[in-house]
């Protein structure tokens, strides 16, 4: 997420009040677009592609909360984490329990807003509090765009970001690992091995419909959130798996003094839609219409298809390639669907590939921001079918358009 | 809030969640007490007292979210705040200009995770991003325990905790300004006059349950939250009303990298909670069972006056003295009921006034966390009519207790 500057036009809040006589009712993000020459904003990775599958489950998927539930800051004020509703820590285990994704014996589940505040709590947790110097926290490039802004932002004086792991001198830091990596989809480890160095292991995409689940992860802090497993990333929920008491409980401290704990309405229907999640596997469905992790496999499968066509018929662009592997959630090889395209930009005259992409009205993400080079863009693969058809077709048709404007 | 650690016993998640193949439904915080010698718990200020409100209300206080609603980041990408849900800012407005407590017009409307989130948001956006030191951020003693803890725990380059505001010298500060004020529910004013220094109004407890509204608040920054106007603590809703619009946007900025917004459930609980809280004055509603500040007020005058007798029985305490005044809200002269007692302890053999209590089975919260001396305690006097009840009853017979252990 960067700032929303590079959204559209920007409205004016104070204005639209003058005229809020009347219910707006919820909302659903950003419109999918429906003219041909519009802007495609592929900057976030927003998973409104998700939404369909909601709406097909339908009532299942409800949550209803009377007035009088859950007002009290407390779930269980006996507990470590005295803010988790014990629901929510029950979905968590049993979704892992069926998907082998990860270890949640001796582990002990953290709730935060979202993924974002449990790795800054994590930071909290892994850096003394009393050091002269801020821990330095690093990430293999290319890194997600957020860890350093994150890191940085209140220039804190217990972690400093300090850049690309590779490039890293010393003994003591916070390493991050996402795997699958946000934004070039590739399976990663930790680069940096000294016995005082900590890491943190954002797991946000490692689900089967985006990779081959080949391992039950088991590291000391893991981090999941509904956003990229089921597509709700209003919610702001995420979740973490601590190994080590003491770490757990300055995570919770951190979030207390933070947010004084996470919101239980959201937490209450993250229980319910991973609940939803795991019954489509576990309860009798014969019509498979249930399964979300065969409905985003399916849907990626498919976009990724279409998107290798796009960029093979454009002639500017290469992707990676991923290797298959043997899914033990799926009991068969799959291959990999990664939740963005990191599309590298091959015409030696475009050096700034998010600058040229712009010029033709899809909005990314540049190089820049994961610590490389700006003929890299990441792409949202997650967005509404309409936007992810027009995006396809607009880049499949640049070749031409991009030839006609030189002729 | 402080840290769960004076909370009973702290149990094991993770040995719970070996027998959690049952559902234990959403929580309700910590239970009352029935057992006459057990501990109360009044540390925190935990609103459960407004729970049989909410039941009494039944069913058009719930709220009903389908699994596919609010799925996405953006509420409105095009706006200011894009994480802001429009019903639940039309609802703010609504309530503000019912109650009279606070200016709306020409005010962005920020929405944040509980108001801990807000202030926090405030300080970012208050603190020039490139100072050689951090701002120093001042309250008028006694202050709210929270507001140094929250500003200290990141060793923030951008702002410090730096005391007493009667005590600082220096013409840059932002002076936090709590009226009614947490701990001793007095009206406070910025006590700091500099033409350099900011100022932030957190208004919690401006709302007529408390105190008479006897004016419309116009500050630049005013800091509101569900958990003490309506009850909803778990909820972790608060709002901002923000007069300049670069200050919102940093605001929103710093929302946007702490918690990459704020959760849509929970706008859109609070959206329908601040609607029945209006409807309850503005519909027809013929045997007032719907007013949520009469209820308030009504159970607040009744809790004050037990605990003023109370306290007179039991010959150890002081209370703050309170002016009445006329309340705009409900067109008399009103009395003023806090969230919190602030007792002082009369004994000069009695220096540490929360430990005594605390051999009585009392939790409540030293003065040494407002910044002032150790006679002093804040109880809460939101929790459950059992809490209170037991809590009054064990402050009545203190002094024969005592009487009798010394003879």
């Amino acid at each position: 997420m960067q700032t929303s500057s590079c959204l559209l036009e920007e409205g004016d809040e104070m204005a639209a009040a003058n005229d809020d006589s009347v219910y707006a009712g919820p909302t659903n993000g950003v419109r999918a677009v429906t003219n041909a020459s519009a802007i495609i904003n592929l900057d976030h990775g927003d998973p409104t592609m998700f939404e369909s599958f909601w709406r097909r489950i339908g009532e299942k998927g409800t949550i209803v909360i009377p007035g009088w539930q859950t007002m009290s800051y407390f779930s269980d004020a006996t507990k470590l984490c005295w803010f988790l509703e014990p629901d929510f820590a029950h979905e968590v285990r049993r979704l892992h329990g069926l998907v082998g994704n990860a270890v949640v014996e001796e582990r002990h589940v953290i709730v935060g807003t979202g993924s974002t505040q449990l790795f800054q709590a994590a930071l909290y947790a892994l850096s003394p509090p009393d050091a002269s110097e801020p821990m330095s926290v690093v990430s293999a490039v290319p890194y997600y765009s957020s860890y350093p802004s994150v890191t940085d932002y209140l220039r804190s004086g217990l972690f400093r970001w300090s850049g690309d792991a590779h490039a890293f001198k010393g003994e003591t830091y916070i390493e991050l690992v996402c795997s699958p990596n946000n934004p070039d989809g590739t399976i990663k480890e930790a680069v940096l091995k000294s016995k005082f160095g900590k890491t943190i292991h954002d797991l946000a995409y490692y689900w089967p419909q985006y990779t081959a689940i080949v391992g039950t992860a088991d590291h000391d802090i893991m981090l999941f959130t509904v956003s990229k497993s089921t597509g709700h990333a209003g919610t702001r929920l995420g979740w973490a798996l601590v190994k080590d008491r003491d770490v757990a409980k300055k995570m919770v401290k951190f979030i207390e003094l933070n947010t004084i704990g996470v919101s239980k309405d959201s937490q209450l229907r993250a229980a319910k839609i991973l609940k939803v999640v795991s019954d489509g596997y576990e309860l009798p469905n014969p019509d498979g219409m249930d399964k979300l992790f065969d409905f985003g496999r399916r849907l990626m499968a498919a976009r990724w298809e279409r998107l290798h066509e796009a960029v093979k018929a454009s002639g500017f662009f290469s992707l990676p390639e991923f290797s298959s592997g043997f899914c033990m959630f799926f009991k068969e090889r799959t291959a990999t669907y990664p939740a963005f395209a990191w599309l590298k930009c091959e015409k030696e005259e475009i050096r700034d590939c998010e600058g040229f992409l712009k010029e033709h009205n899809i909005l990314t993400r540049s190089g820049k921001h994961f610590g490389v080079a700006s003929e890299f863009v990441r792409v949202s693969m997650l967005d509404r079918d309409e936007n992810f058809d027009l995006f396809v077709k607009r880049i499949s048709s640049l070749g031409s358009s991009h030839l006609s404007q030189k002729v």
